[in-house]
């Protein structure tokens, strides 16, 4: 995702709003296209940290590797609800926290999870991902 | 809170997640101890912000008005999972990352919810909450 410099006059907090949607759409499109291996590409290959579970993984080839081996074939994220707020420490810091259901085929019902994510810009202006925590909601 | 020097000894993680989850347990202390006016001495005066289904609150006495003023008298929060990222860019930051269920007082069943904190120190080096994404998960 590169950031437009026109987008920038719409307010920082509308422009914050349609980066993290765009984010989510984007995220969860490979996800469920079965291009679990791409996702990779959007984390940082040595700060970023990913908590799936309680497990935790550090970097982009253990966070990529991690997500491309989950024990499915294919899933279906319904995202419900997208909220986004500034990281005010980070530079172009985003808070994108993300409420919602998933499918996974061959399972009749769906899971209920949540997922935040901090998105952060590096010097060239590109977001990736430098925080990811998962977590699937029982009860 | 107050983040003692001593601590800082057992590795900067372990450190972490020994503060967010003293904070999750202070937290949902003082909300479900209908003591949910003193909730607004842990956001900042100007910049914390408060998402709460969805809808936006920005700086302490807002947010505590608006977490007061809830129309309910008594809840209980069980939370489940606490995980803890270190958030790189704020000196000292930490996102907490919580799901778990509430019951209201004179409500049948509980809700399942999920909730993130972005928690910074000032410069005095207390902790408080710079950010609050709050969901009730459904489905």
């Amino acid at each position: 995702m590169q950031k437009e410099e026109g987008e920038m006059g719409g307010g920082a907090e509308a422009q914050m709003e349609m980066v993290g949607k765009a984010f989510v759409k984007h995220y969860y499109g490979l996800f469920d296209a079965g291009s679990r291996p791409a996702l990779a590409g959007l984390y940082h290959p040595s700060t970023s940290i990913l908590s799936f579970e309680g497990r935790r993984f550090d970097g982009a080839d253990s966070i990529g590797r991690h997500l491309s081996q989950l024990p499915f074939d294919l899933c279906r994220h319904m995202v419900a609800t997208v909220d986004c707020q500034g990281s005010p420490f980070a530079a172009g810091g985003i808070l994108v926290f993300v409420t919602g259901s998933l499918q996974l085929s061959g399972e009749e019902h769906s899971l209920s999870f949540s997922q935040m994510f901090q998105l952060v810009q590096s010097t060239e202006g590109r977001f990736y991902v430098q925080n990811d925590i998962f977590r699937l909601n029982y009860g």
